[in-house]
């Protein structure tokens, strides 16, 4: 396939890098790639990694985007069992994280919430039924 | 684990769902959720969704962010050849996909590119060696 249909990496364009790394190592997540001006954490499904905003930027040959404000989009970590979406939410919020939605039954069926990180990068924790289709296709895109 | 160390999902917020699925339709992504108001494509990594911006915010119980503008994170496609990076920005070109960065080799030994989609989300294609750090936290992540 020309285009991969792969999605490996999320680089967060941190605007104080030390201090999110700090949050996202609250949360219990294996610093693997440890640094002021790079890390990266040992995730699954895609790694998860925090460059300065300025230096992406420059990296990208684009300018830097303002301060985040409202969603843009949005990073799911989809869970196995309905009730660790109000697990995982307790976890964030003692970390420091922004519910910004507690969890809540949806309409398909699933459990999701939502929540910032000190930045304003938004997260979404999601359960869905083993029958639903992301579920498939985040078992088929992971492994999980 | 309280918070699971994953990323499963990423959700694009749209502008124009239509169009925007039609161009990841044109880099030969396999469209498995089709719908105007929540689609999917199958990938590997994490899996891609897009979603009305104005029903994400909504979903999230917050705001919807302006149009994107610079870069905030990168989504990066790591691939497995050096010179699949060139074929992929090709691919991502003739689809119709701005080239932000050409192709170049890396200071760090491997081979980079970004681009944007239409509505300017975005993304790298990367090649890193086998004993790189990142590139073994990707293969740990994704089984790829």
């Amino acid at each position: 396939m020309t285009v991969p249909a792969r999605i490996t990496v999320i680089t967060l364009g941190a605007h104080d890098l030390p201090a999110l790394r700090s949050f996202y190592e609250a949360l219990g997540w294996e610093l693997v790639i440890p640094g002021d001006e790079f890390c990266g954490f040992a995730t699954r499904g895609a790694v998860l990694t925090i460059f300065p905003r300025a230096e992406l930027a420059k990296d990208a040959h684009t300018t830097e985007a303002p301060p985040n404000q409202g969603i843009a989009m949005s990073i799911a970590i989809n869970v196995d069992e309905r009730e660790q979406v109000d697990e995982a939410i307790a976890g964030i919020r003692a970390a420091g994280g922004t519910i910004l939605k507690e969890p809540e039954d949806a309409f398909w069926g699933g459990r999701s919430a939502y929540w910032a990180d000190p930045e304003n990068n938004v997260w979404e924790v999601a359960w869905a039924p083993p029958d639903n289709a992301a579920s498939q296709a985040v078992r088929a895109a992971s492994g999980l």
